[in-house]
């Protein structure tokens, strides 16, 4: 079976209507006047978060039976499966509730621990990255593609949240700081659209969980450009959540060698 | 004369008419195949801002021959007169460069060195504040109003991009990130829309000039909020660019007390 294979234009279909269920939702609802509730780890979290999330397990519940599921608020189903789905409803629910306009859904479909489909929904500037093995990334429904970058002291660099990273992490984000033209922070899963589409060179994150990220690899290598943990490693289910994503093989490979200290293993969390 | 009538319902009218035409010329240019030069300081600039403001600027010329107009990209003209246009015709530039939808124009009108008349406009997500002294402040002509916050620890906090702080100002962002609940970076001029709104509670933000922070004081105090600078004093054309607004003054009370031993003296740069 050749890589384009293991995709299917079915799946992708697929994908593309649980993003509609995503953003439907969340265009139904009232964002000003949602229920927001705290998590005891202090992350917000609202019920729309869970509403969707639930609309999403059953969809794919119905039509894959046997596929597994992993997604940010309840159990894992199967998630040593061949084909699991990764949702996050609301990326960015803290921007979310606060009305940054740079939340959205992630869903990604790995075949064999590797994320292989992705998509990246932005409802409020109606923007949709759809990426897959073997084909063309495209923002809704264009084909994009990563821009080459000198060097690394000319990137423009981006950074979701500061606040995810570790104190042992944190100096990564100041080299790379002191390394790169610009930055723009805060624009969480966005950033990684923004990549692919050739208006940013670098992107930096840390502390990620496999929904947060599972969508960026499929996505930004169908637009020519790179996405790796910090050791420089393709991103898998089994990622330590360490990210470091560039339109430039070159400028990815001079960020790596100013953080790839500071890496950590990966975490196992998608055995069966 | 009552402060409600220092801004006339003229003045408003012309600087919607500005904004509208900021905004046009925005849409006009495709942001993808833009213009780039890099200023000497590292910032980004594009032949847009210059395009925008020199619009802007014979606007102000025609309609108000007397006013002084103060602006990011040209000489300032008459920056002591008793009515004084302050423009900066992309807000964030390197989010607009990169794609994020956080940039915007910023029109205010000062008289008697005080802000009192603001627009901050965010043509990405359709989004227009107004605000004018004696007036209610607006959100595409809906009235917004700031929401109360029982204490700082449950405060949602916005910063615009920690580069701005100078070394010195750091500790600000570090105390207030350990004191607040959750952090949303990033949102430029948008946070202090969003603050408001009543979707954030509290905004910090260090080492901006008289464009970058002009409209806030009147937008923000016309919601019932309050921004100043470190040493707590409402802002004026001479603030120096050390923010910290909030919807709850118990809240503001308790966040400057964390950082007002950081604060530094106001810069004259708007004398005649």
């Amino acid at each position: 079976m050749t890589s384009a294979a293991i995709i299917l234009d079915e799946h992708v279909a697929f994908a593309v209507e649980l993003a509609d269920i995503a953003r439907a939702v969340l265009r139904e609802n009232d964002v000003a006047r949602i229920n927001v509730s705290v998590k005891p780890d202090r992350s917000l979290v609202t019920a729309m978060d869970i509403l969707i999330e639930d609309r999403l397990r059953a969809m794919i519940a119905a039509r894959y039976s046997l596929h597994g599921i992993i997604g940010e608020e309840r159990d894992w189903v199967r998630p040593g499966s061949e084909h699991v789905w990764v949702l996050d409803p609301i990326d960015g629910t803290t921007a979310f509730i606060a009305g940054m306009p740079v939340y959205g859904t992630l869903i990604a479909l790995a075949v064999g621990g590797v994320p292989r489909l992705g998509i990246i929904d932005i409802p409020a500037i109606d923007s949709r990255w759809i990426g897959a093995e073997g084909r063309q990334t495209t923002r809704n429904g264009t084909p994009v593609r990563v821009r080459s970058c000198p060097s690394l002291a000319q990137a423009i660099m981006t950074n979701s949240n500061q606040d995810y990273l570790a104190p042992s992490e944190r100096p990564a984000l100041d080299r790379l700081r002191a390394a790169t033209s610009a930055r723009v922070y805060g624009g969480v899963s966005l950033n990684y659209g923004l990549l692919s589409d050739g208006r940013t060179d670098l992107a930096l994150d840390g502390g990620q969980k496999v929904f947060d990220f599972a969508p960026f690899r499929p996505i930004v290598e169908g637009a020519g450009g790179i996405v790796t943990d910090w050791a420089g490693a393709p991103l898998t289910l089994e990622s330590s959540g360490q990210l470091l994503g560039a339109g430039d093989v070159k400028v990815h490979r001079q960020a790596l060698d100013l953080i790839t200290d500071l890496r950590i293993a990966p975490t196992v969390t998608a055995s069966a």
